[in-house]
């Protein structure tokens, strides 16, 4: 940490800052400049980024040197962490699909949607059971029925199941029926909340906030490793930017390669919220492998026009399996595989 | 809602959308333009905007008219509603100030910081026990302990208490001891936390998310009246811009005049969290009077350079009295009121 | 300026970093930490920051102490800088309000206009002969002739010309009928402008981009000192963020206390822009004052709903004498002044 | 066009808006709803919008339908416009590579990069000569000297040449020795410029503002268009938002098909400006090609570390010829090509 003292500061003043940091046990080191002192400070300065230096009589600036976040981060863990959850692995060469409707809205439909997909190639089945919605005039979700749709689904067709858990006491529930908890972007920094998932020791999905900087994403993972749970996922799902007009929310590309230089854990990309339009998603899908993620959410519904949530940036089954075509493609010309269809691989067991 | 058909949809499709929107109940109203088809629909279109009307054959773009929100809305209630809690009503046009530090320390610190904001014209005490922090390192608040002290300093002084509430379980503890229940910027999209709070009853301050938007705000404050509780006041705290080198947040002071004339509500500017630098709150503190807020937010604490939290914005009790001392005078020129001090009332009264 | 080098960074690498810093003229202090090896520069920093030296092996940040603009800083001229113009001074304690409407339409509206701002207090009409429009289909402005017509207005009732400059080549134009050159928000980065605008040593008002920072205001600023015109006025008119529903953009009312602490130059607030509703136009403008600005910028027209531009966030002439009257009254809460309305001048000189 | 009136809108009111909309040569629509009227406009509503219609009495809001540009858009000219220069191609199923250093420094530092791109694979050479800096006190290019070295080195190489144009009466200049006119971000909106470009009837890249929204982008080209020139390339350069902390800007990928979707112009990416670090720039291109971009603008220079400007985000070359063999995979499995490495074509053809 270094503390930059105001033009025309005094001895005094200096000396004050000085003696404060070696009260709360540190070593300085005095630079007299031109125009500014500066105050280099030795040691971890993470414990000290609470105490409020820039009060001090005579700073100017507070600059902190060292990543506020220590777990998550390459540093502390230079190879990529691979996950693995009842045999599947991901933050390998392999790119995995995680899809599914936005909500669980009926059996049929889940059941349907839970086929259509794991024919595709995705490995793991997404449903809402809890929904944060905006208005409270909106489908609230299914709750614990959900849940054991999400299930049963996932125990007729071998996917894994992922689903999103909106509040502490709901983290038991959730953990019972699903093989991984998604904490989604409104909850990000719900710290109770994040803090629940951790103690879980279950595998988490956490997705970015909107208006969060990938900082504060790697703070809020943090948050669940510092409970000791290291199964953790970051997902980039789209920023909110000044442009709303033709997309939901800006897809933050960079975001995936600088991810994956500060850390460790796996990297998700959801292009159905990063778009919000369902004819923008195989192209922002292809853009998320390119950009070297290790996976991806999409939305996927029989019947989009008549979906309770998420219609618009739903695909269809045959735009899914379009989907998984291209992004199978994209994958290999980056060195990565993503899982071939079943239909294909019974064709050619069939010869 | 107006359904704009793209260019060169056929009458198949027209009519598919119309169909659609009888069969859910509404009238339609069709405009054949030159370039465009629309479908207007007759009726309250809030139950319609779950419908993905979008992904229907044919259809550009759906536009709603109405404003999503309905309780909250100056439309329902036209006269602004005043909140009164033990005696003290907010909503009128004295302007209430609630002041005290960001988080409860010590009995000490609370104690001395109380009597000086009572003294300086304060009505409420604010104080953190539950502290959502971003860093999983840093000092996360005395809990009940804290509620506790906060009980009794307002009982000593006479000032109300508001305290922030951070998950639903804590609802009926921080009922318990406190007159208002805060909800934070990062909670203003927790729904269960939402739900919980407007089941309680009691007085809510819901603060702005610091990348929510002026209807996003006014939807979460719908969730807490749809419970029944009309006790809500608005807080803007400052939003994220693109510009974060001198200060924190950048306080939105167009919100202030633009949800007074959307809602019914009161509205409290917090200039703290929304400049983040202790010298730019009181030119901050008297914009937010003289655009029309009905009461401020303000972090005080004896020794702001030990604070345990936002010691960078927090005011000396000195610079909170002469803020206090500023804001009366433009309260004045905006024909409100701010209450005197009490070491004044003394003097006079000494005569 | 302080680099920091990478963990794990080679005594070869750090050696490199200071031969080169020290080849360009630079003495270093050298720092080693726990986890990071520091190297201090000395000297005046600003030559430095074109240089790469992010690029050199073994550099994970380069972290700049001294802030990049020099003669728009208060620490180089640290009393208020006092801008007088044909015996009008800007930059002391009175406001300066500058009033009048978007486009010079046609001769009858510009006088009426100039007229009516003259009595209501105004000191400077604004109004536009060149116009920056979204759309090539849009009224483009009048030029020449609409620069004619101010000068006339301007001559009529005493009050000075404030109107925008497009282009280098338009500069010795606009500088013979204006007394204020207005560079545009659009035009802030336009380095070939400001330098023209620099050169003929005329009065700038200086717009602030919509997306640009307070800093990148200063930079600008800079490129016309630099050239030793010294008489500029910075303009926050309102920034661009995520919510845009209510407002056309957002004001930045923090701007006003950062500037006026970073810098010497006059602030001036254009509630106009900033809010591009009408309605909203008085408080933003009694916001401004209550936060410091040394002068208002308005949009007025006799006829708003048949303006050629900006008619929706233009006031009447009685709007404008009631926004002239209710800041009057915030700015003597400040201890400023606004100039008394000549009507009442009038009446007072009949005693 | 879509007139919305306030609840409880008067009679008269309505009648006043019919009457001015239909004095204005349109035809009208009227619509009664439960809680609003609407007033539909039928024709082409473009004109209109300058009209100040919200500021007639009882006017809640007015929506346009259409889209405010024409001639860029996909409706009036369905196919890609392909753009021809001395016999290359852009907007073909070939990704165009344009690249070169940020600046031209020297003739040596230009003609070595020269051949290094040709080698790889480019097909334009890119360059400054005029240069728009932040700091007036930065290197500001060469000028004409830099325009004649850029030149030279086309003829030498065989390579297009594209440099940027900061001001109207540079339009000529730069024409006679470059082949495609680069208007920078900064002067997105600097509508003289646009003008004099799209009156030289010279090929255009036209960068997006770093805070313009799409539409903004697409109505800048069409300043272009309406002056007869249809040789304009968008270009997605990266945009300002919230989070700059790991890069300079944030790629907006989405931008990519939705430019795609609403125009029929070549869309190219800049990853170099959209990460500001080197080390993710060949992610970023991945990603402009697997989402659909015509193709690529990179800066590479010799001796990144001794840039005069950009430093930190310029590649070397290797790192650029390892950039090329990517996109050439990744391009290739979404059906496009890039041109193959001249190194291999002799390789082959000594065979």
């Amino acid at each position: 940490m270094i503390i930059v003292m105001r033009q025309g500061s005094s001895s005094k003043e200096v000396g004050d800052v000085i003696k404060r940091v070696q009260d709360l046990g540190y070593q300085v080191h005095l630079s007299k400049g031109v125009e500014r002192t500066i105050i280099g400070i030795i040691g971890d300065e993470r414990p000290l980024t609470v105490q409020p230096l820039e009060r001090l009589s005579g700073v100017e600036a507070v600059v902190p040197i060292l990543k506020p976040f220590k777990l998550a981060s390459r540093d502390f863990h230079p190879e990529n962490s691979v996950i693995t959850i009842k045999g599947t692995e991901i933050g390998t060469d392999e790119i995995i699909v995680m899809a599914g409707p936005c909500s669980v809205e009926s059996w049929e439909q889940l059941q349907e949607t839970a086929h259509v997909v794991k024919r595709a190639g995705a490995k793991v089945l997404r449903g809402g059971a809890f929904k944060p919605r905006t208005s409270p005039y909106s489908f609230q979700g299914l709750g614990e029925e959900g849940l054991q749709m999400l299930r049963a689904a996932g125990d007729e067709t071998g996917l894994l199941i992922v689903t999103e858990v909106m509040a502490p006491k709901q983290v038991d529930l959730v953990c019972h029926y699903a093989d991984i908890l998604q904490i989604g972007a409104r909850n990000m920094q719900n710290y109770n909340l994040l803090r629940a998932a951790g103690d879980s020791g279950h595998p988490v999905l956490l997705k970015r906030g909107f208006s969060s900087t990938v900082e504060e994403l790697l703070m809020a993972a943090e948050y669940i490793l510092s409970k000791g749970d290291y199964q953790v996922m970051l997902c980039e799902r789209g920023i909110r930017t000044f442009d709303t007009k033709y997309t939901r929310n800006t897809l933050d590309i960079n975001a995936v390669p600088v991810l994956k230089q500060l850390s460790h854990l796996p990297v998700i990309v959801d292009p159905s919220h990063a778009t919000g339009k369902w004819d923008l998603v195989t192209a922002a899908a292809r853009a998320g492998v390119a950009a070297g993620a290790d996976g991806l959410l999409i939305e996927v519904h029989p019947e989009p026009d008549k979906a309770l949530s998420d219609g618009q940036q739903s695909l269809r089954p045959e735009n899914f399996v379009e989907l998984m075509a291209q992004i199978r493609r994209v994958a290999e010309a980056v060195d990565r595989t993503v899982t071939e269809p079943e239909v294909e691989r019974v064709a050619v067991s069939a010869l």
